[in-house]
């Protein structure tokens, strides 16, 4: 996969690229990224990407020209088809199940914006994907555009171990995940729950299965819509409802 | 207000922390932050933050020690009452209100994990507040701990100057912002609505919360629970419900 990012801050991404997962996948070949400033593709000879917008208002608004020549530029040379998605707060929900649709294509552009809103053509004529990672105002699309890389790329195959990928993956089973414990048993007279010690791995499954059920029962309800509880996970759901 | 980042990823932040609004918030002594390699802190001679899990499974899960032991170096000294937040996906799904919440802090203490879960013993007896920031599956919590200051900082009194403060803000309105348009009228032939160059300020006020209702009713129909709207907002949905 190659993913191009149009940003006014490419200094902001080395940090975040070059390390952890992110760094081992790009090393291992899995995938390649592009920063482009897409102010050196303003046509204007002040290098200026964004102007007052009609009709009045507060703000500066991005200007088409530079973002099109800019995608332009870089999906030319390229036989496959790109995703080009537009970081932004009207966009779609950003969820685990867009993050494993994007692992499959293999070019992504991403169009991270700045304080200023997009002209709409860029919108209309442009993108194929607007995504807005959550209900909150960010300063720029940057931030967006690195959770998009993240989530993505360490679901590229061979990207993650086993040993890494299994724990955190809530949002693949649909439920919260259930507690984690592990050394020392006791900690400042706080103890490690009696079942994780007792060795009696049915009743570990059992154990766990509740408390993830419990877990996603009092604190996202909304996640139960849509998924489709086995007859045990049902019964100990009631449990729970009765308690 | 003060933050302290607790993470074993430091060399991600500078990069983000650096660049643009944070950076400008941070020389003019609107905030500070610190980051802390909580490995630091542990008293393995190792220098190991995390163990297998108690029960069996995939995945380590970080130790309660190193983290606690970081926590409160970096509390002991204020005086003031610091929110202690955990980054993670079963925290309370990140919202502008929330942000907003933070802002009023003088002292936040972010905790982010890798991979791994963390025992629960720190979600239980140390953290103030679990917070995700989306329901997709990120490497870490740095990405989220960046979104949290980024959103945040520009909050905090005079951060933002008054031009760059308003057109993002689609969610302190409750509604999704409406189009954007600026130079050229004609690019490529794709052209601005009549209506923005007419010079006719109400005729353009009513066409931009017309625009905004609409996206709104196209793409996020959750927003308009427990919004009120005005009675012209209304009867202008009505007119986009009918066609």
């Amino acid at each position: 996969m190659h993913i191009d990012i149009l940003t006014l801050f490419p200094e902001m991404f080395p940090g975040v690229f070059q390390s952890s997962i992110l760094n081992k996948a790009r090393e291992k070949g899995k995938y390649s990224y592009n920063l482009v400033d897409f102010r050196e593709y303003s046509d204007n000879k002040h290098a200026k990407v964004d102007d007052y917008p009609y009709g009045g208002g507060a703000g500066m608004v991005l200007q088409p020209q530079p973002v099109f020549d800019a995608v332009e530029a870089v999906t030319s040379t390229k036989a496959t088809k790109p995703r080009i998605i537009l970081m932004c707060p009207q966009g779609e929900p950003y969820n685990q199940q867009k993050a494993e649709e994007l692992a499959k294509e293999e070019h992504l552009v991403i169009i991270c914006g700045h304080y200023e809103g997009y002209d709409e053509r860029i919108r209309e004529h442009l993108v194929t994907d607007e995504i807005s990672i959550g209900d909150y105002v960010l300063t720029g699309g940057e931030l967006g555009a690195m959770v998009v890389v993240d989530s993505v790329v360490r679901l590229l195959p061979d990207v993650l171990g086993n040993e890494q990928s299994a724990p955190m993956d809530s949002f693949s089973t649909g439920l919260l995940e259930h507690p984690h414990y592990t050394r020392p048993a006791d900690f400042r007279g706080m103890k490690v729950p009696e079942v994780l010690l007792s060795g009696d791995h049915a009743k570990i499954e059992t154990w766990r299965t509740k408390q993830s059920l419990k877990r996603t029962y009092e604190r996202r309800k909304d996640l139960f819509e849509g998924l489709s509880l086995s007859p045990q996970e049902q019964q100990l759901l009631n449990e729970i409802k009765k308690q």
